[in-house]
């Protein structure tokens, strides 16, 4: 046991570095693009993601190097989704992972082309995994890449989430738009490794609704946390997303109603879940994050109890 | 030779149906996005591109098919290239191809999100056209993707140009950063079908030059356009360029020593282009590129000698 527990400090540094060194910068790089590039590459976030691309991608068979590489080639994809969303047209957002926000400390420009950077690297690193792979694990696999990223997946998750205000302020509207961003990244981030491991179409069925339930209760949490926190931090009852007015399905469905929705994509993962580690017992570490997605719930509930203990008393 | 000229239009027909249709708009796509999609893939530009594309690609024995799709991916990523580059936060264009800039329709955000659609896009079609080839052709292929696009060429190219104001106003200063922006989609064009289509090391270097000589030519063609033609339409000796402290070949070396330079890249290139067409004759189509740039440099000196005897009459 205090092995496993020395081990979780000594990977995250391994996946910092690897997210740091997997983008090489030449030489001849214009120094402002360097420094933009650099601001990035030394603020990786929390690496949930690259990491359980990496355990997914082993547990299918593959070798731990193109494992790795795809694992921060996902979280390339990612971090490059954040800074464009960041960018003063969209989220018009000034911190992220701890820092300034890429355009706000080298310009919208400079942000930009950071962005492409990592794309750019990202395509390059899945390649070099999948090139490895079945020839038909290869074609379903970048089939695979182009919808979720492209305009069937978080392209048009995106653009729906700008055009929010002019839709209606549904379940409805607040899961699609949950689908489209949220989603579609926790379905690359399991099914693709699996995919190119050459998993069973069961098992690929059984992960597509695991990143289903938890991509949409992942970001329901994200919304009573709005809806919840900043109640308790303002003390007031209007949220950011409502005074933006952006979705959040809290708001669309009220509390109460996204809690219960919520419990029920759990105990649906769940099922899920169970099912899958019957087949193939090397996923049983997905529990520990459907019970990091519960630890959050039960933060963000006793939260909002403590606040309502509060206003009674 | 009548057949000949009815090839023609039919031929970019062809390609702008391409252009158009091969990325495919979902039905569930949200509506602005889709808008601002159409709006790109209905304007196609001129289309040069992707016709040499598919000419290099047919001459290296690919099948039009796979041919083809590669041109347009190649276009797309050209296409997305200038979407960017018009944002009011790089070059603030207001119109392009004849109808107003993505951004100046639909708004930065939507012209960002049409951008990564058509690279999304653009990545898959060179998949697939990259799956049925050699697998040592597709390695270098994909790193060649790579190189060009990234922070080794375009993105490179286009952090300069954003900061030529910065950097010091000389010949080299304007070549390096055409080198990035301008040659490194010039050799993709040309050297990316040769590399798929297994040519010799030989033939890749030679076309590796032309598209030096030839990519440092058109921009310098471009640069003498805006030196020369805004004065003779403007009326004033200051061009565009120059007014916004822009990278400018015949500003950093003079008129002159740009034309002079010029017609060394011209004939570099007649030399080159010579010694390819030895090792494989169906490269001979490069020859009427050639003579566009070159018909293209005399409709711009001749239009430069009228201003000069306008201004001595």
């Amino acid at each position: 046991m205090p092995t496993a527990k020395c081990m979780n400090p000594v990977k995250t540094t391994e996946f910092a570095d690897a997210f740091r060194t997997f983008l090489p910068l030449p030489g001849a790089l214009d120094p402002p693009l360097e420094e933009a590039l650099r601001h990035v590459l030394d603020n990786p976030g929390s690496l949930v993601r690259p990491r359980m691309v990496f355990q997914v991608a082993t547990a299918y068979g593959l070798d731990p190097v193109p494992a790795k590489e795809l694992a921060i080639a996902l979280e390339y994809f990612h971090t490059a989704s954040l800074v464009f969303d960041d960018l003063p047209c969209m989220d018009n957002a000034l911190e992220r992972r701890g820092v300034p926000c890429v355009h706000f400390a080298f310009g919208e420009a400079g942000a930009i082309l950071t962005a492409l950077a990592l794309i750019n690297r990202a395509y390059a690193l899945c390649w070099r995994t999948m090139s490895g792979c079945a020839q038909t694990s290869q074609a379903r696999a970048f089939a695979y890449i182009e919808q979720r990223l492209g305009i069937e997946g978080l392209l048009n998750g995106q653009s729906l989430d700008l055009h929010y205000a002019t839709l209606p302020h549904t379940r409805e509207t607040t899961e699609k738009i949950a689908r489209g961003k949220t989603v579609s990244l926790i379905r690359l981030t399991l099914v693709l490794p699996a995919l190119l491991g050459g998993a069973a179409s069961r098992e690929i069925q059984l992960l597509e609704r695991i990143a289903l339930y938890w991509g949409l209760a992942y970001q329901m949490v994200d919304d009573l946390k709005d809806v919840l926190g900043s109640t308790a931090e303002a003390g007031k009852t209007v949220a950011r997303d409502l005074l933006l007015d952006r979705p959040n399905a809290a708001s669309a469905m009220g509390v109460q109603g996204a809690l219960e929705r919520l419990m029920r994509f759990i105990h649906f993962g769940d099922r899920t879940l169970a099912h899958l580690v019957r087949i193939r017992p090397a996923m049983a570490f997905l529990e520990k994050l459907r019970n990091d997605l519960e630890e959050e719930l039960v933060r963000v509930t006793r939260n909002a109890s403590t606040i309502a203990e509060g206003v009674r008393s």
